[in-house]
């Protein structure tokens, strides 16, 4: 095992009726910004739960958050911040609401450019404290230090990370998920299942609790994903997609082992891009970068097959080869679509992704730093 | 899933070296008080880790807090941080001292008998800071609010738990547990894998992750227990056994779900009338539990059967009784004797067992409440 930091103070109110109880985790004289994204938090009474549970406090909005949020919008309610003098932000969404929000609260007292708390991963300095009110069960935002932020004048995605953007508190409501169509739903299981397997998929690194709790999430959201697909007012199906979400990235399952990650950053590029949902964009990558590394990720490929897809006959290249369709079929299964060719995007998209890739400093990629450009290449066309 | 509030604000490091980043992690002018047992840190040099990370800071000592640490002991700290205006505490050492410097932290400001902490669960309102470096894998004291404490005037042992006396900070380093001997070993394994029994196996509560987390934990020690024994210098086997020994008593696996606690109640009586080590009691107790609450436990029981030891041929009744044989086979196999005979204690223990439960308002154990002086008086009776 790796020698490692952990830190993960966020805390979680899980359940029915919890947006009730935020009221007493913002301090009582504060001057909170409720940041939201298009407006079904309006359609499906989450809002109103939530001036419910503030009534009497000092409060401003901020709405119209758009998926992957935008830096031209992010800027907007930085200067409401300043002008209005808000001292608190309550993000009330899905990831990119909470990513968003997590920008607002490191740019507001940033000096200089916040887009280069991105760009040039200038570091935070201080930020607005923040709680959340997550309605989409996919990211793990809730309970992590991650920010993804799109600049939409340069269609640049990029990400930073910060311990000063926890969020004080997130609120987990699972009822609150159950109007969300389907296609956000599957795209939130491919999610969290590729954030399992970029810290999983690996080498093995001894460190088998890690592994077996990583198998734990990947195994839940197989089991629990289509019983909530089929019935998305089954409270239980749901609460455990949830948590699953969460558990699948707030740093538990990666102490103390080696991470991989090319499947989201070249996945970020083709959102950039070419606008696909960022699970739509996993479930293409992640499948063709199993198999073009699959000699170096032998080990951990074969220890998935057999735990969790139960992969036991068949020499070492099929059984991988088997685990690599049956993740592809999961993906569909749940309704996200696996080639780039379901999406419209054509391999003369190859260049331009790599061009950004380089830009971005993303030439050394992978738990081996070796998923150099021309590795990208074959990833890509594996996608077609 | 039942609703669900987590928080653990416990910054862990983890691994080689650690301890010379501790320095970092307490305030600049604090005068420090490092707590520890009686003087193993000095034999095997974690004791001079400490000093050197702490040159040059303002540092006092107390030692002597003994296994089931003394209320008596722990006052005499509390009597050296009120006069030398001591405001951040170290504790350096297994469970015990941990526990101790809990209660010290909590004591110092308690206005009142702080036995009172303990006896009438009177709340702690105010507490020192306090990191501490664990030098033994068992009882998760590093990573939680738990605290049992020993009043050896009257061999009461209670327990109290308050957020206020999380660890600011944990060092984990497996190397500092080189030189424990076999039987505390032994200790910890079985220690960590009770704390998770009382956790996991109660009755269903359709929370699959936790579940599948919590047995992630029994396989782990039940795999790594063995080897970490057979080669105390084997790295990964012994920094697996002290991760899951954190894992098993952090919270996290009893998010939603039932919990149980009878054999720990138990066990902390036969501590304190007879003074068997902390795990021993439980190796007594569990397997005992097990058999005579099969019945309202048989859920969980034929699923700990099948998931963590493999069992699936033979009847339900077949295969519970297994599943227990095999927990207590467990236990022995790591050197913790699992009757009350192997300690020297008869059955005639049992009435004054069950008068101090009645003391301390222990007549309603267990997930369901209804472990009851009757039913502690058959656990006892099969653990002879």
């Amino acid at each position: 095992m790796e020698n490692f930091a952990f830190y993960n103070p966020v805390k979680i109110l899980f359940g029915k009726g919890q947006i009730a109880n935020i009221a007493a985790e913002i301090p009582a004289d504060a001057k909170i910004l409720i940041t939201y994204g298009c407006g079904s938090i309006k359609a499906n009474g989450v809002y109103d739960q939530v001036k419910s549970a503030l009534a009497g406090r000092n409060v401003f909005e901020f709405g119209g958050i758009e998926p992957n949020p935008h830096l031209e919008t992010l800027l907007k309610a930085v200067e409401l911040i300043r002008k209005e003098g808000i001292d608190f932000l309550l993000a009330v969404g899905g990831g990119s609401v909470l990513d968003g929000t997590k920008f607002i609260a490191a740019a507001v007292h940033f000096v200089g450019d916040p887009w280069d708390i991105l760009a040039k991963q200038a570091p935070v300095t201080a930020a607005l404290p923040f709680g959340a009110v997550l309605t989409l069960p996919a990211t793990g935002s809730e309970m992590n230090t991650n920010s993804v932020i799109t600049k939409w004048e340069t269609q640049e995605k990029l990400y930073f990370a910060s311990p000063l953007v926890f969020p004080r508190f997130s609120v987990l409501d699972p009822e609150t998920t159950f109007s969300l169509p389907p296609r956000q739903i599957g795209n939130g299981i491919v999610d969290a299942y590729t954030h399992v397997m970029e810290q999983y998929l690996t080498y093995p690194a001894n460190a088998p609790l890690q592994d077996r709790m990583a198998e734990s999430i990947l195994k839940t959201l197989i089991e629990e994903g289509p019983k909530t697909l089929a019935n998305p007012q089954d409270y239980d199906a749901r609460a455990n997609l949830v948590w699953s979400a969460t558990m699948a990235l707030n740093g538990l399952i990666a102490v103390g082992v080696p991470q991989d990650w090319t499947t989201h950053m070249i996945g970020h590029e083709l959102t950039a891009l070419h606008g696909l949902d960022h699970a739509q964009t996993l479930a293409v990558v992640l499948p063709s970068t199993l198999t073009i590394r699959r000699d170096r990720k032998s080990q951990k490929l074969l220890q998935y097959a057999e735990r969790v897809w139960g992969i036991v006959d068949g020499d070492e290249a099929e059984r991988v080869k088997e685990a690599i369709a049956k993740t592809r079929n999961f993906f569909e299964s749940v309704g996200v679509r696996t080639h780039l060719s379901d999406y419209g995007v054509g391999l003369d998209t190859i260049p331009a992704i790599i061009k950004n890739l380089e830009k971005h400093g993303m030439t050394a990629l992978g738990e081996y730093k070796d998923v150099n450009p021309q590795v990208v290449e074959q990833i890509l066309t594996l996608s077609a």
